[in-house]
């Protein structure tokens, strides 16, 4: 298996680019490289480079950049906003969000969110982890933490949001106006199928959102709230199961 | 939160119902329950029950069983079968395949398979554990591993498997003689729909499947191949996906 790292810079076949000190520590201590071994190499606007490793000490190294070996490619524009959940099936939600394909991930602070101070640094380091080794050709940024209420009043213009709607449908409730109940979700993805640029999911903390948010986001145009089946998801289940079927419904999960 | 638990054993309204050691201690010393304190109990036929602690010593306890909150319903005939992984993305496999709806999960030993022995009695605690929280009202079971060969050889007529091709298409190799490129994965469901018996997942090791066992497959009359997406998933996101489309397509999460 040939080593495949992130560099946060240029990278042009033929000249060198360097090593950070983890990247050293981790080819050295973790997987044993040397210098002479290939890499392959990725800063998420070039495409995808062979390398060789032509440097390795103890805190920095550097590698000689090769042929490129994939060219960029346009990704989906799919983010994930998420209430942030304890740090178990919090870096599980990181890491299969990257794989599956999510673009940025956006913790949003909900009424019910019960969840340490976030280091977004060290979620940044997972997201890029995943993204070497699932193969992208782009990194997930991870943002700092916002509030309900902000992430639903500086909505950008043209995205649609899919919520995912934990607590199912009370018939009973009122909708802040708006009729309808939430629909299966492959049946909401087919039904919002519109010319909207880009699209966001949002899944909710352990204990859902409050009646007063789910209200205020079925209120909103852009949102298309959907059920994820008749049992109650953990939220690290949610997450995930929202953005493989927006991959497989709307995404790049199409092609084959 | 009313706790809900599993009784291996019968219920009826008005009678009561031994727990466990195990249980006695989960509701004494984990969630500070006393006698007096309610219940939600299900036994995987009769339904769900409400109930009231009426004893609980340090190794038994028993409750009563009231009136019944949900009638017993008809679920998916889905079953994950999947290739063992290490020890923490094994138990995600598990925990997150019965909140997705799994009927039953059956390990499978392929040619790149590694994995420590499995501890089934500890996989089945975790999948009864995610019973009880998820709301369901039967319980998933864990088979015995079995190997790769037997699986294809004694599969029940009628039932479709859906493989999950991760290692994707190769043009240019033969499979076993049947023609045909790995869909896209809601495509492959859409065009299987057919008058199965029952449905299976199949998901492979880190090291993907062989090319002899991709071959052996395809070549089977009631596989159904699929691609999962252009990135390389780990083994328990791959599962976890593969279910999650499987009910939104074909299984429960049609409904809302």
């Amino acid at each position: 298996m040939i080593p495949r790292l992130y560099i946060d810079g240029p990278l042009h076949s033929g000249l060198p680019a360097p090593l950070s000190a983890e990247q050293a520590h981790y080819l050295k201590n973790v997987l044993r490289r040397a210098e002479g071994d290939e890499l392959r190499l990725f800063n998420g606007k070039d495409g995808e480079f062979a390398a060789k490793i032509v440097e390795l000490k103890k805190k920095m190294g550097a590698a000689q950049v090769g042929e490129r070996t994939r060219e960029q490619e346009a990704e989906p524009d799919l983010t994930l906003c998420f209430a942030p959940v304890k740090r178990g099936p919090l870096e599980v939600i990181v890491q299969k969000a990257v794989e599956v394909g999510a673009a940025r991930l956006q913790p949003v602070i909900t009424e019910r969110t019960v969840a340490p101070k976030l280091n977004i640094e060290r979620l940044q380091a997972i997201a890029t982890e995943a993204a070497e080794q699932c193969g992208r050709l782009t990194i997930t940024s991870v943002g700092e933490p916002i509030r309900f209420a902000k992430l639903l009043d500086e909505w950008p213009q043209g995205r649609r949001l899919l919520f995912c709607d934990e607590a199912g449908d009370d018939e009973n409730e009122e909708w802040g106006g708006r009729e309808g109940r939430a629909l299966p979700v492959l049946e909401a993805l087919k039904s919002a199928n519109s010319n909207s640029e880009g699209w966001a999911v949002l899944t909710g903390p352990e204990g859902g959102f409050s009646v007063k948010e789910r209200s205020e986001l079925r209120a909103k145009p852009f949102v298309t709230a959907a059920t994820l089946g008749p049992r109650i998801l953990r939220a690290d289940t949610a997450a995930i199961a929202a953005l493989v079927l927006w991959q497989a419904a709307l995404g790049d999960w199409r092609k084959s």
